[in-house]
This record gives C-alpha cells, sequence and structure tokens, in this order.
C-alpha cells in the first residue's frame, strides 16, 4: 500500500446547511477584516456609533492592510475545520507585516481579551484594541511576542514553514498551519525549507499544512511565484514532494466553498495518512498537501483612489487611503470601506460578537489565539540531564594528555536524548560526525524520511525515527529549532564557526524575540535556551584557509542585551561538559558555546571545570608562580586567555617564560565566560570591578591570548582600571593554507610571540631578556620553514605537554 | 511562437568520429582525473616513473576527491562544445572542496601555467602542481582565488547559480556552466536562486547552464535531491522554470556518450533560443535547458577499504585511503589506483600532455582556465560618472532645509546608469522606492522576464531591459552582484540596516576574496567595489519596531581587514552625493554606505560635503563656538556626531547649550568616514594621533553620538590619548513601537540627554547647570507623555530647524 495512489478524502457535501455555515462565516471574516482596517485607521469610534470625523482618525497611519484579509479568511476556515475534526491546531503568519489579520481572528475568538483583559470584548475594549495596534508604546504590525497563539514574528522573513516543523517535531497531533508569504517565498530560507517534508514521520511528528498565499505583490512588485504559469506552480509544488489544492479567486462566497473544500481535502488526508502510517506502523514519506490561496491583495478593501488601483495591486501593501486623517474625501472612502463589513450586523450595541458568530471559534485551548504550544514554556519538558560524572575526561596531570574536545559532550548529548527521548534534538549541517558528536548515533541516529539503500545499513546512521535532524542548511535547522524551542522542548545546534554567520540575522531575531517576551509579554512561559555549539574554529582551519577563519559571530552576541547572551570559551573538555551542565537547563536565553572537535590538551579535572565554568574567570595556580591572589603583591605579568588553541599557546609561552626566565613572576587567567569581563551592569555575567581589579591587577602588563578578533576584549574592557595594560593577541585575518602553528604565528598568538610579547611589555625584561626575544624571533622562522618543507607542524610543538615550573625557591 | 514548444536541437550523430573523440575525452578525463589524486596525495614521484613508496606521499593529506571526477567530466566535454561551436564560455564550480576537477583541466588546457610559469607543463612543473595542493603556504582544496579561470570561490555554498547570472548579464555571447553541488543544492540561497531564468533576457544577457552534479552524498549523509524519484525532481526542475536533461550511470563511454548528447542539446537549445530572440527582438522566458548529472560520489576512485564502501559512497568526499604514507596495503591501493588512469599513455616521459590529448582543450581565450571574463577586472567597465553639481541640494543656511537624504542619489545612480547603460545595475529586494531610490525609474525600470498584466503599465515599472533587480532574497540579488562585478562591471545593492544580517557571512566571503586577490593573486586585475547602502536605518524603524532595529552590520565589517573594507556614515544628502563620488570609483574594496532614506535637515553644500568626506572627519565650524583648532586653546567639550539622525541630535542638543550656558565653548565634529577614528597602520582611512588630538583634545569630556553600537567607537579609539574621556551614546537594544524622539530618548541619543551628559561630564557644570539638567529631565518625560497621547512627536521637535549661536562677545 503506498498512501499517495489512495483516494483523497471527500470533501463536506454542499448542502443548505453548510451554506448557511458558510454565510457566518463571511460574517466572521467580515468582522476580522472591520477590526483589522479599524486598527490600522481608527483611534475612536471603534463601532462607527457616530459619523466618522478626523479626529477618529490616528495622527500616524501604520501598518499593513495587504494580506491581513486573507489570512483573516485562512483564519477562518482553520476554525471551522478545527471545530468539525477537534484538530489541535496553530496558525503561524509567514507574510511580514499581516498581523492586523492575526489580532483580529484572536480577539474575535476571545484569546485576546483573556491575556489583555482591558482589551476587552466590548466597545471600551475594542478602541483600545484597534488604537494600540502600531501606537508609540503599544504593538507591532507584525506578530510581535504579544501575539497570542504566535510563536512566528516574521520580521525577518523566510522561516514559517522551518518554524511550523520544529512545532510539529514529536507533536502527534499537532497540525500546524503555515501561511507562506508570496513574498518571504522568494527568500532562500523559504525556498529550501519546502523540503521540511523530508523529516516530517507521519507516525510520531504531527503535520504542516502549508498556504501559499498568493496575493501578487510584494511591497512594490509583483511576486514571482504568482506570474509563473499555473502548471508551473503546480510542478514546483509537487517538484518540492507536496499536492497542491488550488483556491483562487475572488468573490467571497465562491472563495468560502472553495477554501472549505480544500481545507476538507487537505485535513483529510492530514488525518488518513495518520491513520495509515500509525496503523501500519510503517513511516513513509507521503505526499503531504498544501494549498495554494490566490486572493487578491488588499481584498475587500478600495478599488481605487483618484484612478489609482488599490485592491488586487501593489498599493495595498500598507496602507491604502494615506490621507482620512486630513482628507475629507479619503475620510469619506474610509468610512465607506469600513460600513461596508456591516459591523452593526457582527457586533451588538455593546461591541461584542454576535453570539452565532462567537459559535464560529473553537473553545477553550483548541482556540488558535490559545493553543498552549504556541506559548510552549507552558508546556515546556524541562531537560533531564545526567550525572556529569559519567563523561568526565580523567585528568591526572594538567597539559598531558589529549582528548577530541568535542567528542565527551556527543556522549553527554547521546543520553540528554535517552533521557529525553521526545523533547531533544541535535540539529547540524552534514557535520554531527565532522565536530565529533557521533557517540549521539550510539542511542539515535539521523532522522531520514527518504529512500534507503542498501549501503546505508553499513555507515550512513539513519533512521525514521532519528533525533539528529541533519540537511544543508543552516537557515532550516535553526528554524526548526526554534520551532521546537518555542513549543516548550529542547534543541542543540552546532555549525562551522566561519558559517555561523549564514544564521546572524535569526540569531539577533530570536534574541530579540526573547528580550522582548521578558520586557512585553511577561505572560509568556519562559523556554529552553537556544544553544549553538560553534566548532570547527578558526584555530584548526589553517587546512581549509582564509574563508573558513571568521570568529567574528560572538561580535554579534554582544550587541544584544545580556539579559538574553551567554558566550562560552571552554578550555578543554571538561570544561564544556560544565558548560554544557549550565547553559542547557538555562531558559530564555541563547549559549553560544565556542569549541574545537579537534585533540586538544585537557586541563581541568571535572570537579576544577565545574567550579571554574561557575566562576566564568579563573586563575590557573598550577601554572602561576606569583601568589595568585592571595596576598596583596601583584605578579609581574598576567597571561590571560580564552579558547582552548589560544590557552594552550599561552600555557606553552608560560613553560618557556618559566624555564628561561624563572624570576618572572606570573600570574595565569583563564575566561571560560566572555561576558565575565564587562561590568555586572551589563551583564550578569560581569565580574565586579573590585574582582576584576584582583584578577588583572591595576597596573601589570596583561598579555590577553584570545579565541576571536581581538579588539572584542577591548570593547568589553575599556572601562577597567587596568585597561591601558591589556595587551590582546587574536585573529586578524592573517591565514591562508597554514600548518596550525603557522596560523597562530601569523596572527601572534602562538608561544613565541606571546614570550616576546612579554619581553616587550614587562619593563624591567626590555633589556635583561633581550636574548630571549632574539631566540624566539628565530624559532618562528625555524617553524615556518619547517612547516613549508614537510607540511606538518615540527613534532616538538605538535607533540608539546605541560612542564609544571621548578618548584619555588 | 512560443519557443518552449519548438523541436529541440539536434545531438551529433554517433559517428566512428565521435566515438574516436569520446575515447580520446576519456584519455583527456584520465588524465585530469590522475592529477586530482596526484594533488590529494603526492609530494613527489608526479609521474610515477618510479614505483611508489611511501615518501612520495604527503605527510598531512587532505583535499576532497568526491566531487573532482565529476567536475572534469563536466569541463572535457565542455571543451567539446566550446571548440564544436566556438563558444565563450566560464566554469563555476559550485561544490565546495572540488577544486581537484577544476585545477587539473586548467594545467591540462595550459592556462595554469601561464599564470604560474614554475608549475610548467612538465615533470617538474607537475610535481610542484601536485604538491603546493593543500600545502602550507599554498593553495586551498576550493577555487581560491588562485585559480585561473575561476570567479566564485565555494568557501560558504549557496551562490553558484547567482553568481552566474550576475556573469552573463549584459554579457549576451557569453555561457556561464555552472556545476551546482547536490549539498549545495540544499542551501537556502542555491534553492531560490533557480530563479535567477526570470531575470535573464535571451536578447541582452548570455545564458547560464546549470548543472545539478548529484553525486548522492554530503560529508557524511545522502543528499536530499540524489534521493527523491525522478519524476519528482524533473517535476521541481521544470517548476522552477528549467527543462531537465538527464545524464545518470558510471560506466565512462556509455556516460561520454550520454552526456555529448546532452551538452549538444543543451548548447543547441540556448543558441536556438538566442537566435530566435535576437531576430524576432522579443524578449521572453524561455525554458532554458538544465542537466542534471548522476555519478557516483568518488567516481573511477578504489571501490572500497577494508569492506567498506569507498566509490559512490560518502567516504569518498575527501581522502579515501587515509594512511598510504605509512600503511604498506593502502601504497599499494594508491598506486594501482593511480596507475589505472594509465599516465604512461597521458603525458610523455617528460611530463606533458600526449599532443591529441593537448587538441581537446580550446584555444587561448576560449579555454575555460584563461576566459578573460573570470579574471573580469581585464574587461573592466570603469565608471563613468556625471558632475555632482546636477544633484547637490542646495544649503542656503544648515540646519534649516529637509530632504530625502537618499533621494538625490536616486537621480545621481539614475544618470550613472545613463552613462553607463550595459555594465551598471543597481540590486535591491523590493525596495528601491521604499528607500526613496525611485528617480532610476525616470531612465531605466526593473527587469522583469514574466507574464506583464495590464496594471502594471500604471505604477509597476517593470521592462524586460530594466537595470534594477529586485527580488525579495538578498542572497540572490548579492551573488548576481557579485557576479556581474568578478566579471568586470558596477553593480550597487541597497537594504534594510537590520537584515543587512541576512547576507553577513557573503560580505565576510567577498572581503575575504578580495584580500586574498591583493596577497595571493596579483595577476586578478582590480575590479569595481561592491556598494552596499544601508538604508531604512536603526533611527527610523520607531514605526516598525525591535525587530528592524538593528545596527551591527557594521561592526562585521571593522573584523575584516582595512585594506578592503570602508564605512561611510554621511550626515546628509550632499554628504552621501560626495561620498558616492569617492566610493564608487574606488576598486577592490567593499563599500558600506549608512544613509536614512526619510526627510533629514541639510548641513552642507557640495562644496562643503565634498571637502568634509575627503578628510573623513571635520569641524563643523557654524555650529561651534571655540576656536576650531585654530588655537591651541581648547574648547571645554567636544561634541561629536557620526550618522544622519546623531547628528541632527547632537546640533539640537548643542543649540540648547548654546542658549542655556552660552558661555560654554564647544567643539562640534562631524564623521563621516567611520574608520577615520582608527590608526592609519589599521585603515587607510585613520587619522594620524596628532590629527586625532587637535580635533578631540587630549584632555576635554567628548560626547560622541553615534549611529550604531555604541562600543564600536570605543574598540575603534581605545588606543588614543583621550579614549578616557570619551562617552559614547548609540543604540542599546532599547526599542520597541515608537515615535522617532521616543526611540531616541529610549536610547539616549536624543538632544535631551545629551545636554545631560555635557553637564554631567564637564567639571565647572555639574553645580552651575543643575538647573538645565532638571529641566531636560522633565523636558523628557513631557515627551514621552505627548507621544503616547498622540502617536506623534510634538511639533516642536520634528520642525526644529538649527538656529545659529548668538555671535560671541
Amino acid at each position: 500500500m503506498t498512501i499517495s495512489t489512495m483516494a483523497p478524502f471527500e470533501a463536506q457535501a454542499m448542502t443548505p446547511e453548510l451554506e448557511q455555515e458558510l454565510s457566518l462565516i463571511d460574517a466572521w471574516w467580515r468582522a476580522a477584516n472591520y477590526l483589522a482596517v479599524g486598527m490600522i485607521y481608527l483611534r475612536d469610534n471603534p463601532l462607527l456609533a457616530q459619523p466618522l470625523r478626523h479626529e477618529h482618525v490616528k495622527a500616524r497611519l501604520l501598518g499593513h492592510w495587504g494580506s491581513s484579509p486573507g489570512q483573516a479568511f485562512l483564519w477562518a476556515h482553520a476554525n471551522r475545520v478545527i471545530r468539525r475534526h477537534d484538530l489541535d491546531m496553530i496558525y503561524l503568519s509567514g507574510p511580514g507585516h499581516g498581523a492586523p489579520g492575526v489580532l483580529g481572528p484572536t480577539y474575535l475568538d476571545g484569546s485576546y481579551s483573556e491575556v489583555y483583559p482591558d482589551k476587552s470584548q466590548d466597545a471600551e475594549g475594542m478602541r483600545r484594541f484597534l488604537k494600540q495596534f502600531s501606537f508609540p508604546g503599544h504593538i507591532g504590525s507584525h506578530c510581535t511576542p504579544e501575539t497570542p497563539g504566535s510563536i512566528h514574528e516574521g520580521g525577518e522573513l523566510g522561516y514559517v514553514l522551518s518554524h511550523a516543523c520544529g512545532a510539529v517535531f514529536d507533536n502527534p497531533d499537532l497540525i500546524a498551519l503555515a501561511c507562506v508569504g508570496d513574498g518571504e517565498a522568494e527568500t532562500g530560507p523559504l525556498a529550501t525549507s519546502w523540503h521540511i517534508n523530508k523529516f516530517l514521520n507521519p507516525i510520531s511528528d504531527g503535520a504542516v499544512l502549508p498556504v501559499l498565499h498568493l496575493n501578487g505583490y510584494k511591497i512594490a512588485n509583483p511576486t514571482l511565484l504568482a506570474r509563473i504559469p499555473h502548471e508551473e506552480l503546480a510542478s514546483l509544488m509537487r517538484g518540492y514532494g507536496w499536492e497542491p489544492i488550488f483556491v483562487e479567486g475572488h468573490e467571497p462566497m465562491a472563495m468560502h466553498r472553495a477554501m472549505a473544500a480544500a481545507m476538507d481535502r487537505a485535513i483529510g488526508r492530514i488525518l488518513q495518512i495518520r491513520a495509515e502510517a500509525r496503523a501500519s506502523g510503517e513511516a513513509v514519506r507521503p505526499a503531504w498537501p498544501m494549498i495554494v490561496l490566490r486572493s487578491p491583495k488588499g481584498w475587500t478593501g478600495p478599488a481605487s483612489l483618484h484612478g489609482k488601483k488599490l485592491e488586487g495591486f501593489w498599493r495595498s501593501h500598507q496602507v491604502p487611503l494615506a490621507a482620512p486623517n486630513t482628507d475629507p474625501e479619503e475620510l469619506q472612502l474610509l468610512e465607506e470601506w469600513l460600513r461596508s463589513y456591516r459591523p452593526e450586523e457582527l457586533f451588538d450595541a455593546n461591541g461584542t460578537l454576535q453570539p452565532e458568530l462567537q459559535a464560529l471559534s473553537p473553545q477553550g485551548l483548541r482556540r488558535m489565539g490559545s493553543n498552549p504550544h504556541a506559548n510552549g514554556g507552558l508546556l515546556r519538558h524541562k531537560l533531564r540531564f545526567p550525572p556529569l560524572e559519567d563523561y568526565a575526561v580523567p585528568v591526572v596531570s594538567p597539559g598531558t594528555t589529549q582528548v577530541e574536545n568535542t567528542y565527551p559532550l556527543g556522549e553527554l548529548l547521546r543520553d540528554i536524548i535517552r533521557l529525553n527521548p521526545d523533547s531533544m534534538r541535535v540539529f547540524g549541517p552534514d557535520e554531527t560526525a565532522s565536530n565529533r558528536l557521533q557517540a549521539i548515533y550510539e542511542f539515535s541516529k539521523k532522522v531520514w524520511m527518504e529512500e534507503f539503500l542498501p549501503e546505508d545499513l553499513n555507515g550512513s546512521e539513519l533512521a525514521r525515527n532519528g533525533r539528529v535532524v541533519e540537511m544543508l542548511s543552516e537557515h532550516t535547522l535553526v528554524g526548526m529549532m526554534e520551532g521546537y524551542l518555542l513549543t516548550g522542548r529542547n534543541g542543540f545546534f552546532h555549525t562551522y564557526e566561519a558559517f555561523a554567520h549564514v544564521i546572524a540575522s535569526m540569531f539577533n531575531q530570536h534574541a530579540k524575540w526573547l528580550e522582548s517576551c521578558l520586557l512585553h509579554a511577561p505572560w509568556r512561559a519562559p523556554i529552553g535556551p537556544w544553544n549553538c555549539l560553534i566548532s570547527s574554529t578558526v584555530w584548526r582551519q589553517d587546512h581549509n584557509g582564509f574563508t573558513h577563519q571568521d570568529p567574528g559571530f560572538i561580535d554579534l552576541a554582544g550587541n544584544k542585551s545580556g539579559d538574553v547572551v551567554r558566550v562560552y570559551l571552554p578550555a578543554d573538555a571538561n570544561c564544556l561538559l560544565a558548560v554544557a551542565e549550565e547553559a542547557l537547563v538555562e531558559t530564555n536565553v541563547c549559549n553560544i558555546i565556542v569549541s574545537d572537535k579537534q585533540k586538544h590538551l585537557q586541563y581541568f579535572n571535572l570537579e576544577q571545570a565545574r567550579r571554574h565554568v561557575a566562576k566564568g574567570i579563573s586563575i590557573v595556580g598550577w601554572a602561576s608562580n606569583d601568589d595568585c591572589g592571595t596576598q596583596p603583591d601583584n605578579p609581574d605579568v598576567v597571561m590571560a586567555c580564552a579558547g582552548d588553541i589560544p590557552t594552550k599557546e599561552t600555557l606553552a609561552a608560560v613553560e618557556i617564560l618559566h624555564r628561561e626566565i624563572p624570576s618572572l613572576r606570573i600570574r595565569v587567567i583563564n575566561v571560560v565566560k566572555l561576558f565575565a569581563l564587562t561590568e555586572p551592569n551589563e551583564h550578569p555575567h560581569g565580574l565586579s570591578d573590585r574582582d576584576f581589579d584582583t584578577l588583572f591587577t591595576t597596573d601589570r602588563p596583561v598579555i590577553f591570548n584570545f579565541h576571536g578578533y581581538p579588539w572584542l576584549i577591548h570593547r568589553l574592557t575599556y572601562r577597567r582600571t587596568n585597561h591601558a595594560n591589556i595587551h590582546v593577541r587574536g585573529y586578524k585575518e592573517k591565514g591562508n593554507i597554514n600548518t596550525p602553528l603557522e596560523l597562530a604565528m601569523n596572527n601572534q598568538i602562538d608561544r613565541f610571540n606571546l614570550v616576546i610579547d612579554v619581553v616587550d611589555r614587562v619593563p624591567f625584561l626590555r633589556s635583561r631578556a633581550a636574548h630571549v626575544k632574539e631566540r624566539m624571533q628565530d624559532t618562528i622562522l625555524a617553524h615556518r620553514a619547517y612547516a613549508h618543507a614537510h607540511g606538518t607542524d615540527a613534532p616538538e610543538v605538535t607533540n608539546w605537554r605541560w612542564t609544571p615550573p621548578a618548584a619555588a625557591d
């Protein structure tokens, strides 16, 4: 039995009862459209109880009418099938600024007033509801976090399908109705996200029902997909693996009939696919249904103004009548437009929706404005976390053994998945094994709903129910993860460092979403952290070269509010585990964790690592030969480091210095929480000035070896007492095809250059240690020559291990 | 006549002559594959003149075999049709790391040795050629700028079609053969870039011939497109508007026959489309041909090792035999593999390719390794630039008239296009009019190859030959622009500020390309600047809200080499024009120009603006009441500003201070070149310490009002003498739906907060001007209340104009 050959589900027959229901649905839709127009224009006289006057109209007209009626139309018909089949359904609004088409329905179904009691379902509540829209100090014109029932903001376009997919992962009864704007559909992220159907398992996942809303125009242009031939569009959707159902036209009642039939067919098909897959126990990829809704932009709005076409043209994108607050003719047109919805039939004198229209909304949590999946924190699966001891790397003596730093994290993630089998997923762009997280596969594979080949049994690590999601689209993966988080589950994304920039804008938007929730939507329950492991880092991209060397993603993170962003730079495997233990159970934050995947020296045992991570920044006692802050006496130099490879190079430099200049008192500091460097009023990780001064001294030279671009450290520390003495090394765009040491030397983060920095910056060494500096310069030349001759680094560097300094006299 | 119904072009009949030619092509392909394997493995014994020994193998094995044979196969067949039809063709390598499949062919056709004479076409040259690959200090394993014939690096994936499209724009005779990796095809940018066919005019543009290379696997996963049913893939390609031709299999001679026929058919179709469109003079969108090449990953490589499948599986992605430098069995397998190509038949004893195989390459500039379009600077269309005087805004008295800052730039761009009709394009994501550049349409429209509707005549600004390219995909647009620039033309991209982050990674990669060209490929002639106008900036996103407020893109720019990056913050329309005059004619740089689109006060006449831009940073004499640097005497406070809105707020604050505290000596400084703030050794715009100190003083408080995130100013100035006294205001993530003034006040860049800053920081004012501070605090509260009551700012702020200070006593 293959699902795709089965007969389509029968639409509800067109009976007088259905005609009657559609007529009521049309009235409900008129109410929603009335509210949408009201939101854009009215600050008073919400029910048009009086003739419309200029002063009833807002002074500054902002908002987007274009896709609002189409979205309200969809919502009306979704309500019908939710009631008919008792569906668990949420709505995601892909078009950028169509919030009036979503806010109106959530007001009509009562959800809005429950969240915001002052926006009650009466005349005064409606006045407030309309006035607040796009009004200073209030809500925006896309579905901001303040919007009940929404998990998809649509500030940046392109993620409605990947968000919807993440929402229905492991929510087998959920349907995510995802309205795709035809402008949005032109973005790359959206264009590839049609392939989500290759990852949805009809047994264990819910369904996404995409509606491609062809309203024909963007801000000022036709859309590409609205103007290709019908057959080309159908072919495109089939090629993406969907079965399209077309609803096209503009005459309301004909459209209601068509949409009711389309929704019946689509929902019927989804329920049929589910039932068959679950009965058979065999998960195959079906041709899921999708709907193409072709309706005029600004549908039901004014047809034209001064001979310029409005409805069905791009001029309906925002505010079709621009000046009814001053122009009498436009005021009259606006009043006619508003009255065309016959508000007096829809709302009673008190401003409450008529009971027979109220009855069209589902009840309670079935209302899309109140569905708890859209306030996913309410359903949050708190992460069950195993004891770290099972994964810790034994560290007998610091800096003497090597481990792939991310490998134990993979073992930990394997067991986190084991403990949270229905609420934890790992997302990566084809790099889970490359980033050395392959231990996950011992418990769970990569989800794959396409064909299997015999060779897959020996090495492909694929399964129908895998917990790892891999696709070569960082956009789609992060979108899926966000949808998963926003519906109360847990996720972990990992990527190559240089290409984290691909999702820079997504990170910005998610951080802003979280910050907005804290400030403006406290009714949203906290959700699990947005986790991003940045691996395959700059210092081990010596072989991939210049294009793959870019540690700048963490610079972006510093631009967002400290309330919602964390950056971790664990020095070794146990620190990475301890970071995971702290970070993965936080809520409402974005965690950026930078850790290379290759073999690195191990320094901290688990207990030390946990203490270090808890503090965020520590003196490394075993590498220091000063008093380590226990006495008011200061070292001659502070050697600070952040990141795995910079830490190793700093330690190697310290070893050289201990050997060459034993009398030099050195304090070694390691930073794991980047924002410990800034002030506590800027970030919760921030160190007080007193603590900072105790660690870094107020007057000694600090040689700071940093993982990223060096100026980031200056930007974080410029207000600190000793800032003028902080000398930072980091990546400064000096790389090509190199050996690891050569790449480090090019950017002067290597041990030899660090020794030179110390000689140059500790005043009494300049003359006394000139010979050391000279030897270092020669050594650098020799290592470069070795690398170019052999193609590798010299063994004494590759095999370098930490030797503790001789005991002080 | 519609092209799509015409008979397909006839393939060359399968004659004994063609069989003979295909057999030679197979030998040429074996030579290319031999070189590819050699590049990955050999440091010596290039011709296998001796039995292979461990020491002939590189110590560190790096490189990507996976797609190399498939790409060399394509190249071989492209050579055949180039010779047959005397085609002008370039090759773009989409798969990430398949450089061996491109480098080998360029060596075989002689191009490589012409650029790099030490890699000569003999045994010693071949030894060097093989050894340098992925070797420290030498070339990488994707098509870096060092690769002759390439304009597409493929460090980040997803842009091969948009780059190809940009290359053929206005190059009517050019064909860009674009190999799309099936991993790459999963990225969002690639997925939407199939729609380039909606922008290619068969009369005035060349053709893109995409080859979707289905080799089945990414790093460790099957690819999505390789595992969907054949009909689904064909439907997808047809849905994107292409006519697919399938070449599938693995047996070499059968594949040669199939590919020869497919190439004949595809090229024939392209030539036919061209001929018909140009004969008829009527440009319609045809179904352009594309080829699906389904061949095994690591084709012709070892089938397996220790029972693990290699050829045709993901294990062929990089280095199939991992240890032939130490393992005798693998060494033997490697030697067998290399000898399977029968190098002794392909190269003479001296290492030179046999003459009958040399004859398979086109001649001279027809060789894809030598095609001048791929070193586009050679063909560079130097931008013809009109006199700025025609666009300048009259400024009689500074700060008294308002103009949309970007509007005159649109007029300038209109005429730049007029002067450079075949070599200048403007790219924007549906925002050309929104960003107020609509004057361009007076000369040229938006290119549109889809259907026209009657209403388009009244407002859509579409044309078959438009010079403006709009699509709601920043990725595709920037990719097109890069292809256009890299082939010697000029482009201008503009976008909303917050969503510039969408193309953050593309910017990084292009900046790295330019830097690499300077350092490693000086034979590449300079190309035109990558221009990005950032408009719809943070300070006027008060109505779109928090999601649209992100000025962090310029932070990224500061991470790249000063050699290739420029950031401009013009204060008004004439400064923007003067910036364009300087920036648009530079070469090998990325210009980021930040300018809001809305109406702003005008300060500088054209002459002043030009002088200001040339310096990059200037004292604003008419707003200052100190000696303006002419005397060694210092002002009491320096009020610095960068960006249009911060400049206005600073001036308004200065006006308040002049009025309230006339004795306070204020110096006003405006910054237009952001990197003037840093040192000259960091950036060519950098000010010397002496000049900086002269402007900013060494000890007076500096209140710096900045367009972006404030810490960027600290990061640029932390080494300056007076840094400790620089107090920066900028955007700090405090915004929602606001009025413009409220948004400014939330982030304290407004006039009132600036006055408070001055009172707080000028020592003698703290007590003397406490009343001023108090009044400012009251004013802030009053303005916030006004905004929330009226939905707009108070008229005295909206209508504020500069009043010069009373003459000094």
